[in-house]
């Protein structure tokens, strides 16, 4: 087969059923077909005759993953590996790249995206010939998406694979979501739902007059702030990732930072779960470490709850929660992080509740007003800029 | 203390950080405050010599639950149990309610809301004179929550107390959410996130055009859906839940079926879990069958995904998941509930799928096509009728 040069945009080859449903890419699209394309392009080369099918992918293990001081973010090393076709310990997972690959092409040709597992569904079956299945569960397909990621040096998302959602925001923003204008002071008390794909050709920013975002972990929280209309007294954008906060919630808080240059305050519980999630919306996952220059956001604050919290708010007993052995073990590998390492005010805080000995929840401060969080406890410290950096 | 009627509307006794805050109560709180009051009125009246402080709870033991045929849903018996001040093994938990009915009259008088935890935490403190707390832990508040529920006959979320949310919305209906209008028809790819309390105060409908509300299952399936515009195509409301509904979900499809009139279509999984949401939908839960009045929808169809669509659809085996010993357990303990036991085509729906050995996800359709699930699966089922009731 001749070498031939591939318009993504224009003819590609597909079945007659992807064909008859091909939309216009645009220019994000466009770009990562094509990497889809030179990916494909280099085993067909390779069985033109130019050498051995086999790719480099940038090695994902822990061992490769760096904390960059100056950009303050986690970074992925230079080491790659080599998978092979003609390599019977890698022939597999390289059919299953390939797998993967064509699955997410035929998405962006289609102009549909799916979930990690349907992906997963739409590339298992049974190998012909053989009684071997492509994929024998989710757990072999998932490893290869975060291959492919690193392999094109794309998001997931513009592969258009989206993850499970969760978390809402309200505030004084309005959002362009698949050209439904939907503004984020208008939401009731539910507000919107964020979407897992929020890249800029699906979510686009209007009319932004926040002065800042604050991120709480809970959605029980966060009510509790949407209640109170906090977002309009302080001319802010609230948001919550119930929990972790998921992929979506973080690309657009990433993005709200990078583009609207809002600074990101984060109201997270007093423990070590509080402390981790901060450390991902600051600086990353480590597991995902390549994901981090397009999630991370160095520039993040934590505002609370702090060590120092249960005799500066004057909070009774019951406030406590002991910490347990895992709590104080996970407290002590979190000090160990290289971006908490050498910061004294975040050594200090950890080395006060191992002391206190115990956590709190941003809830308890309920314990001294119903509306204490939003009335007096986060808009003092926002005024005298009490966060940890 | 001389008994005198109390208007809750009017002045109600309250510490002064409560009255400084009383807001001008609607129909359903001044309902809700009274209910309170006469709980509280009890004990006082027993104070002032008419008896000995006790109340009587309906009793939420299984026991106590049965299948109400004629109406189709899950009630509660007759039974009660009392619950004495005087009584060493019963005093903590009278304490305790009348814990949580203060806490809650505090929250209606106030206007706010807060979740269990929060309510938890409000409630928690150290008992003068001893070392004893009020509350131990959550675990300890949350079923005095619900004997309120059922002492007072109301929802908990009309004694202003939130659950976690979860599921969003989109479709052919404008929701008015505590004043702001919001178009589900233009909520883009994220949707309108159903929020924890959807009494009639807070959530009105307007200007609904739908025929009918397809719930599904995941928020991954809703994606599909919603980015396919299948609501559009459909003239529907498009909802999930992510898993098993949260309580504010389900009370939203209850109330859009009862008012509105719209019939509620559910697509989930083809496995117990699946079966089980349903039930859960259909004719409530029977952990808290004291709300299924509110909350179930004995109209409520099974789509699917049924056993028989391995073969209907043409599947292939990469799409089957075996079922496991839990499987099978759980999916012969729900052949055997009331509404299923009498019910010949569910019989025949749950045989089969024992007999297949294994389930089907929604998602695994994507292996059929991208969009078969929106464009052939569902609209064919829907033309034929083709559900389980």
């Amino acid at each position: 087969m001749a070498k031939k040069k591939t318009n993504p945009s224009e003819s590609v080859e597909s079945t007659p059923k992807t064909r008859k449903r091909a939309v216009k890419l645009n220019e994000k699209d466009t770009r990562t077909l094509e990497a889809l394309n030179r990916l494909a392009q280099s085993v067909i080369n390779a069985a033109n005759g130019a050498g051995e099918p086999e790719m480099y992918i940038p090695s994902r293990s822990l061992s490769n993953v760096w904390f960059d001081e100056k950009k303050r973010i986690i970074q992925m090393g230079d080491r790659t590996t080599t998978r092979q076709l003609f390599n019977l310990s890698q022939a597999k997972a390289f059919m299953q790249t390939m797998l993967v690959a064509s699955g997410t092409s035929e998405l962006i040709r289609q102009g549909k995206t799916t979930s990690i597992r349907g992906l997963y569904y739409l590339m298992k079956h049974t190998i012909e010939h053989a009684k071997e299945e492509t994929f024998n569960d989710q757990g072999e397909s998932d490893p290869i998406i975060e291959d492919c990621e690193v392999l094109l040096e794309c998001l997931r998302e513009e592969m258009h694979l989206y993850a499970q959602t969760r978390g809402a925001m309200v505030g004084m923003i309005q959002i362009v979501d698949k050209g439904d204008t939907i503004d984020c002071a208008r939401m009731g008390s539910g507000g919107y739902a964020v979407p897992s794909i929020v890249e800029p050709d699906v979510i686009q920013f209007k009319n932004c007059k926040a002065d800042f975002i604050l991120h709480v972990e809970k959605d029980t929280v966060w009510q509790r702030f949407n209640e109170d209309k906090f977002w309009k007294k302080h001319n802010c954008i609230l948001t919550h990732g119930s929990g972790q906060p998921p992929r979506g919630m973080r690309r657009l808080l990433y993005r709200m930072n990078k583009e609207l240059k809002l600074p990101v305050i984060c109201l997270l519980d007093n423990d070590p779960w509080g402390y981790y999630i901060y450390s991902v919306i600051k600086q990353g996952s480590i597991n995902l470490a390549f994901e981090s220059k397009r999630m991370a956001i160095p520039s993040a604050k934590f505002l609370g709850l702090r060590s120092k919290d249960f005799e500066a708010c004057g909070l009774s007993k019951s406030a406590r929660i002991n910490l347990n052995d895992s709590d104080r073990k996970r407290a002590k590998q979190i000090a160990e992080y290289p971006w908490f390492k050498n910061n004294k005010p975040w050594q200090q805080e950890i080395k006060l509740m191992l002391e206190n000995g115990f956590k709190l929840e941003v809830e308890s401060l309920i314990s001294k007003d119903i509306s204490y969080v939003t009335e007096i406890y986060t808009p003092q410290r926002l005024a005298a800029k009490d966060w940890l950096d």
